[in-house]
């Protein structure tokens, strides 16, 4: 343990969940814990069911009336009833509490506010920390902890704080689609005790988790927060989005979270000076990510694009330059080996590296793949891949997988590659589940390589931009402390 | 007949492919043509086969030796001998020519910018028409006309005219995805004789046409094409990609089409005033399209978001305020009316109108999206939808489709109305194709109801904005014309 708060309350050996019923939501909160293999103790709680099983587990009246410890609560009970749940929490030693119970300052209700004022107060009191109000929680697969069914039982080096819920699922989701996993990812709500510092403070001291990815409405105590953000960023990648950033979403933060959100300008400046990468949708944050998980630090812009086709490498071009990447041209002497092995497109072939011009020549893409991935001018390689099973046809083989990724290139480049898959096999034609299956299989052998992959090389583009300026901060800013 | 050039040569009652052969490519241009029906005469052509079968067809050595009229020639032949195949066309009575083969000008070689100059003079002096060379080619499925298999048979109200064949691919299939369909699509490479503004003015007077959509590397004719542009724009949106927009994707336009594409600023400015819509990828040109395909005109900002969750909601404002809408807060008659209804959450529901917060009460979230569909201070719509086998569980029901577009208040809603649809259903997890073929289900009856999807409040935020500053420069320009 590390003597952060959270580190305890992350760590129960028991939980009971308060609002549990043998249908709909509140047994939402046992069966992920089911699901995912918890081993501690699971105590579900309502008087309605006191005494009955839910999910095969003896149901009691109130956490008081559980006979063995209780580490940690979920409360899903209505907010009328949490000042009760709070005071039997405090009789039973509770260490934490998960308020998923929502309905307070964030109705913009006097009342609502001043209990949650009184939630903050009772908790402290009896030394209880809590994550919440009006979140989703906790999802910990190593420790068997979910707060919903069908997250994955798998770990990963992602640590994910949000303020929303809905937020967490897209982030687990999105990056499970690109082959990434999570330490732990808490949904905090409110953030009325512990807050996005606890988060952020957290996952910096946490060996298991190497990025951390954020989805912030509004920050608690700024001062705290950019002072944590600039020493974390030393040391792991911090991935941020900011909900609230113009007048509509403003006012929706405060109906969501009840956060204040602050002027974007200021916003910026403070979160690129912590050196943090900041994004604006969940699925730029997945691809950040992705590129952080799979790939070694990447210091440079110089970008080697391979394998699209003619329009395609145009438009590929062009949006590499837009997100701040130098798409050099072809090194003259990658031209002359071209030459020297006998290339009919030698003095053609440019950057971007368009294949399909070589139709019918025996020259074989993999060949320039392999001498751009090599050659010192490129910084990192972007390249186009199709699964086998879209790439064959029209007289070509279909090759197996292995062979068609040597094919490419792929495992012999050293460079930070960043793969653009094309999701053709998920045409809306085909529903027999097969070529999306193929799809799957081929993304997953990527993945085993550690190679990030992007649904277009706009998305590609961005995550390598974004990734180089976070490594190149980080030089700056180590260089300037040494001084 | 409409007297246009391209009228003519895209309604052949004869196709001969030369460089057809009984494997690979040179075949893939008879059995698009029998795939899509085409109910003329196809006639294989290649010395090799001569006599034989190529798909069932009698093959001819030479254009020459068939016995019937031709009009028109689909070429995948080598460069190289594309000078005796004119002469046979010539000899021939062909009107017009598709060159898919390539390895002209875009090479950059001297000796094959010759050989393409020397390919125009004699189509002109034979009076035969031009599209390519270097090009897919003409996608008519009305005609029975295709260049690849598995395209769209139905036919829908979108023109297009790309100078890449790989976006036409791209285009095709993306607007599949979002359920429209094409009156033609023609790639047109690097358009030494048809160039794009005859393809625009085209479609201009292409009754069938409705919407324009186009991929440009570089304008043959700026001083026509945008006389032709502005004058097009005034009866149905063109919407344009530009390919070759930095200095890289400018040096692959050469090497791609052999385009010189100009300097951004000059080319932003004249298509703005064009009053062309611009976009930047196929994604994006392909969910604008969509707007225009479903919706009747609209003139104003004022954007309603309903059903989102908290994080989405808030995300999804900041986006709809990025891409230019104004999400304005809820109307205050609005909330009267919940409040004479008995809503519990009056007071604190906002725009966007976040439905999760309604959990557990009676309040049914098609009444706001109902109040919010007819309330004059709203100009559009955009509505978070999933399907109903993703939206049901945690003890709600599965509701029958039709049931769950009642009461998300499809139908009922007169005001243009943009689907945010998201795609849980496409998780990797599901390889059975089950979930993939209910959320086909579902998008296809939304496109029943004239409703464009969108896989992300920012694609659909960004179409709606662009759709609108379109109707709005129309308007503007019509007004200045009255004058």
């Amino acid at each position: 343990m590390s003597g952060y708060p959270l580190d305890e309350i992350l760590h129960p050996k028991s939980i009971a969940v308060a609002g549990a019923s043998a249908d709909g939501r509140g047994a939402g909160f046992v069966s992920p814990l089911i699901e995912l293999g918890f081993r501690g103790k699971i105590y579900p709680v309502n008087p309605k069911y006191a005494g009955q099983n839910i999910m095969g587990l003896k149901t009691y009246a109130t956490v008081r009336e559980i006979p063995e410890p209780v580490d940690f609560v979920i409360s899903s009970i209505p907010a009328t009833q949490v000042l009760g749940l709070l005071d039997d929490c405090a009789a039973k030693g509770v260490k934490g509490i998960h308020f998923f119970t929502a309905r307070f300052s964030e109705t913009g209700r006097p009342e609502a506010a001043q209990l949650e004022k009184e939630v903050l107060r009772r908790a402290r009191a009896a030394n209880i920390r809590l994550i919440g109000p009006n979140c989703m929680g906790v999802y910990y697969p190593a420790w068997g902890v979910s707060f919903s069914e069908g997250m994955p039982k798998q770990s990963g080096v992602i640590g994910c704080a949000s303020q929303s819920g809905s937020a967490v699922h897209e982030i687990v989701e999105m990056a499970r689609q690109r082959g990434c996993y999570f330490t732990k990812a808490i949904s905090y709500g409110n953030a009325i005790d512990l807050n996005e510092c606890d988060y952020l403070e957290y996952y910096a001291q946490d060996e298991d988790t190497k990025i951390i990815v954020m989805y912030i409405e509004g920050v608690r105590d700024g001062k705290r927060f950019f002072k944590s953000l600039r020493r974390t960023t030393l040391k792991k990648p911090v991935i941020i989005i900011k909900g609230g950033r113009g007048r509509a979403g403003t006012r929706a933060t405060a109906s969501h979270t009840a956060s204040l959100a602050g002027a974007m300008e200021v916003w910026h400046t403070a979160v690129r000076q912590a050196g943090a990468v900041e994004v604006s949708t969940i699925e730029e944050l997945a691809d950040v990510a992705a590129a952080f998980y799979f790939l070694p630090p990447v210091y440079g812009v110089r970008a080697g694009v391979v394998g699209g086709s003619g329009g395609s490498s145009v438009m590929g071009a062009d949006q590499c330059e837009e997100a701040g990447l130098d798409v050099i041209p072809m090194p003259n002497d990658i031209r002359e080996e071209l030459k020297k092995r006998g290339s009919p497109i030698w003095d053609w072939i440019s950057n971007p590296a368009d294949f399909s011009i070589q139709m019918g020549d025996s020259g074989s893409g993999g060949d320039i793949t392999l001498l751009m991935g090599e050659h010192p001018d490129f910084d990192l390689i972007i390249q186009y891949l199709s699964p086998p099973h879209s790439w064959g046809g029209r007289g070509r083989p279909v090759l197996p997988i292995e062979e068609h990724l040597k094919h490419s290139g792929v495992g012999a480049i050293k460079k930070p590659m960043f793969i653009v898959l094309q999701d053709r096999g998920r045409s809306t034609s085909d529903t027999t589940g097969e070529s999306l299956r193929k799809f799957n299989e081929f993304r997953d052998k990527l993945v085993e390589n550690r190679l990030p992959t992007y649904p277009t090389i706009g998305a590609a583009a961005n995550a390598a931009a974004k990734m180089v300026a976070f490594y190149q901060n980080r030089e700056r800013a180590i260089a300037a402390a040494c001084l």
